[in-house]
């Protein structure tokens, strides 16, 4: 019945924003399905998201245990943060890693984006991993409480395979650059 | 100065329901911090849904496309859904196949969880793979539009590497299912 990209596509009818925080914007849609009848669509805006997993000379990386309010949970997580306006994401994903753990490096790879939930949020999240590392003091945000943890690079994958890491982010970004 | 999870855990002090509609109920907290200091935490509550990769006898898989109206883009998904209340995640995942696809299939392997943004989203994903595949007519939701692909299970694992696949369920299920 559908052949191509361009007929899957909905139409905005209406948009109206139902909440403006801090971090979330939550929008209220109607939109016109491509069968002609119409729908809703709510969602929320995030500013995205740029994530680095540092990988030091004799294959260990470095994860951090964090506490995730809406799961009431402490999770391992690869050093991330929200893009900050003008900033650009390979910027953000140093920062973060410095502010994080203390740590910079010299050599960067890319290794693309990640969509985390596509059905209600426009989030976008950089994934890199780096090399070349050098130890700085770490000067921790004083909103951030983490603990940080130095492990073999393949026992953080074999932690993703047997379901012990699980936030998308940083069990994504371990499989890619263990690629 | 932090050394165990306990003293990560941040308290709820208040909660408020900002949102309420039919996919996502907003909250706004109030939380202690293990600092003592207090913060504010927005986050959306999910229901929860199952994803499931079908996996033909050939090592051929079955993708979909479907547009997605926050990011206003079609994408490559595996065949995935809500989990109604009361319905074991296992079920939905065939369920959401059968509608999606017509496809039922005999040996289910279960491959963990995932949580797409634990910085704003209780969500938690069911991943399954699927062998022993046999087609059964399509009975498409009316509100769902997508074209299905059959394609090589390794050219998928290729697209994800390349930054062609960038959903997150679909990423991390075809990384774990072809481990």
């Amino acid at each position: 019945k559908y052949e191509t990209d361009a007929q899957l596509t909905e139409q905005q009818l209406t948009s109206e924003i139902k909440f403006t925080g801090n971090l979330l914007t939550l929008y209220r849609d109607e939109v016109r399905l491509p069968s002609g009848s119409t729908s809703v669509r709510e969602w929320v805006t995030h500013q995205g998201a740029a994530a680095m997993l540092p990988i030091f000379e004799n294959e260990d990386i470095l994860l951090l245990r964090q506490f995730r309010y809406p799961l009431n949970q402490v999770f391992w997580e690869v050093p991330a943060g929200k893009i900050d306006s003008d900033e650009h994401a390979e910027a953000t994903a140093n920062r973060e890693l410095m502010e994080e753990t203390g740590l910079r490096g010299n050599n960067i790879q890319a290794l693309g984006t990640m969509h985390p939930s596509i059905g209600y949020t426009n989030e976008v999240i950089y994934l890199y991993a780096l090399w070349g590392l050098e130890q700085f003091e770490s000067r921790t945000d004083h909103e951030e409480f983490l603990i940080s943890r130095r492990l073999p690079f393949k026992d953080a994958v074999e932690m993703v395979h047997r379901g012990e890491i699980t936030d998308s982010k940083t069990a994504l970004l371990l499989l890619k650059a263990g690629h």
